[in-house]
């Protein structure tokens, strides 16, 4: 054969998970989106049609659901145990990654619950190949702006470059962030439920705060301050990546109608938009 | 001439505009989504592209960032001052129509903000013809969701019917709501900025709590149970006008693998949807 | 009761189908979205939850695809269908309103297909009250761009004008069309189904003729000449009505790096962007 | 330092540039959408916002529009201009990434063009170090559906399995393929700009006749037969990378209202979706 297969793998994307705990009157809620992919030996499928080794992704979706029957748990516990079955259960299948994105419902009753469509989720990501799970956890759609403290200037100026330096702009981004969780012994959990959520909790607030705080000389610099301070925050975190599209927001030229602009009525920008991304580590002791 | 125009309209929409005050260090965040449209005697230019009337869409654009200049409070009275400034101020135009959309944020810091990507907004649209400004207002994509006190049965059943009913379902829904404001006086504006804020929050309140309150047995009873409690809260409210998509949520099949499934796990629906919409009335006494 | 019901209407949006014609080995495709909506005597089921008159959403889903078994025929015929089935058959049902879009696919085999994700669409809705059809066809999302042939010039100024006049730029929009088809016989359906694909052939073919050939000194000129030239293909056209998103292209600046730039190089606009919106109708003679 | 940097880039994303060539009065047309990202030297502005080393996405902005003046070529010719460009006259930066995406529009006249909105684009990416540029191109969002000839049967059952087998379904999908082109000589660019039009031309063609002509046992051999296709038909094609979600079409269940349905009538998913993603690879001699 001359024209063999590289890395491949199939699985269900936008499962749509919503699980209600009815313990109490005061009800529950849970909304997830789950995305699997599995891979493994699959080449008959590939070659020949022959499919004895491939577990239908509609099996996957089932799999999903009958799994949330007695709880979810941390959305990281919840992917582990779908990925240690898919893998476990499954001769064919060497290596399972579940992805899952939470969105968060307010409280507005017992049993009722609001938010906005679109908006923040929470997420993860574990990778399970028969000996140890490797999770990476993050947000994604935080969007967050600070109305001063954030300069650009000092740069690279060549032929093309016509943009003016500035000591005060609006700094606004939508933060996507993973970061990678680390157990001592790999062939564990890095946490229990309730020690993920605690890790998220703890690493969201100092995503937060770091961009609150930081003074800004670049966007890259407020990115090596987010990353560090979530280092700082949760130990069993090893490397955070993040991508920070720069939402530029423009000063409204004011002065063509006789009025001053201090910084105070700005253009949202849509396209083209900045994108800095980049990995903060911590370095090993 | 044979053919002739028949209603007709122009502006500039999704007008992005970010207001920073800046009165104290603890800054203000206001960011707005403005769409205008005039009509008037426009005739020339669709006839025989004769411009001598048209004021551009440019322009409608720089005035809103213009009008921005000194603050912007209620998006009520920031539409109407610029509909009253595009008809008062241009002789070919007799109407004009601005609505707006706010965008809300959540403090962080002093200087600091975040919120999710989409999500819930504020809505209004003012038409002002050159005496007196109607109003509507309202929000849009709120998601609301119960995990109980819903039925949905003794309903028509023709030969295409296989619906099952049921006593107890999930009943969640994004709401599009618009209600009338009315002044006494149809030449005034019904609140000053003030007003339009204490009535949105009265109006929105009364639409949580109605949601949450109402043992629902077709969404159809929520709509006007809805309608019903903002009319109650807001008396200067004429007409609530409710477009509420049904976000189907079926109870995902687990007997199958052996396990029972009480009103617990679910899969959220997508395409197609419900669409309940209706109009509430205040009858006249 | 002193909060009544005005306008109301209820239906399943977004239901996506799909047919295959098998009465040859070289396979027919037809991909349709359809939405109903339907208002009649529903007081009850509003006010006390009280369903008897209530034909379930999902019925009404499953009516569309029974009537898809043994053809569908131009999209106007099988939205009357559904509409005077709607109406005829369910005693508190008095109006239907069938809307439906029309994706088209390229053959590139007998029992295969392909189109680009996204595009044109074929539209149509048809409303029935019992007694007539009334039916309005048209486009959205078609493209249309001229390189050149766009003026702008001689427009209004007042203060907040900064706009300079051009005589030559790109002009570019996404139609939205919709007309409006009259039988002689109000009691009858205009054309019969090849009819119907007949007029929209020549309907769509007169809108991209006429914005290729109109010199434009504004888009409402062209908007009129397009409105007249689609009346003039189709007799039985009485009304056109017409959206059209001025999709800014801007001459890039490329002075500043020594090159000219004559009507060569431009930059794509996103938000905001100009809206021209109107209606052209056939004079009674 | 105990928070280091890993890997990182920055640029602008989504610079929109449309540009007409002029040479008679048959105009051309192009249309991308153009994301730069570099990466090099830039430890200065993470750790200390010393910007020295920062060329700004802007003048990267810029820097595309000036390259355009004088003709674009093939997307890979152009990516490959800029890619080398911002290495090459940028001592802080030493790698480029240039990702392009056309869309096609259709001619109706001399100087006026058609197309749907969103659809099929054809891309390129470029990554160049100093030394050598790679170059992979494809096509996105390219939708193939066939009405027949594809099975799914024999495959894998475990406890949570209910999808029967079908021996007649549709196949519908979404092509994301990305192919690698290899110069004999890695210093040289494969092909002169002619050259990349003439391989993506007939690397689309081998993409869509290997779809139509296939008989499908499982899309991952669909997806084998696509890419082996693909390298057959352009030898300097050494990898082809596809991502093909499974459009679900549901035979729909008329039974309930004593109608058959012998593969006509279907109902097109949304979500979830089957993901199918594999590399195919030239064997080396």
């Amino acid at each position: 054969m001359r024209f063999t297969m590289g890395p491949n793998s199939y699985g269900k994307s936008g499962v749509r998970l919503v699980r209600v705990g009815r313990e109490s009157a005061r009800h529950e809620l849970r909304d997830l989106t789950v995305h699997t992919a599995l891979s493994g030996d699959l080449d008959a499928t590939h070659y020949t049609g022959d499919n004895t080794g491939v577990l239908p992704t509609d099996t996957q979706k089932n799999t999903v659901y009958a799994f949330a029957r007695d709880g979810i748990g941390a959305i990281e516990t919840f992917a582990e145990r779908l990925a240690r079955h898919f893998v476990d259960a499954t001769p064919s299948i060497t290596t399972a990654r579940v992805r899952i994105e939470e969105h968060a419902w307010t409280r507005i009753g017992d049993h009722s619950f609001t938010r906005g469509d679109g908006g923040e989720r929470r997420t993860t990501e574990t990778v399970y190949d028969g000996r140890a799970a490797r999770t990476a956890s993050g947000v994604r759609d935080l969007l967050l702006l600070n109305t001063t403290d954030s300069e650009f200037t000092g740069f690279l100026a060549d032929e093309y470059t016509t943009l003016p330096e500035t000591d005060d702009r609006i700094l606004a981004t939508a933060v996507t962030a993973t970061w990678d969780y680390q157990a001592e012994d790999p062939d564990d959990a890095t946490f229990d439920s309730a020690g993920y959520d605690h890790a998220f909790t703890k690493a969201r607030g100092a995503l937060l705060t770091a961009f609150a705080d930081t003074y800004s000389l670049s966007l890259q610099q407020t990115l090596h301050a987010v990353g560090e301070r979530i280092l700082k925050a949760v130990p069993e975190i090893t490397e955070v990546r993040l991508s920070l599209p720069n939402r530029h927001h423009y000063l409204f030229d004011l002065e063509r109608f006789g009025l001053d602009n201090p910084g105070v009525v700005f253009q949202a920008g849509d396209l083209p938009y900045g994108l800095i991304e980049g990995t903060v580590r911590r370095e090993p002791a």
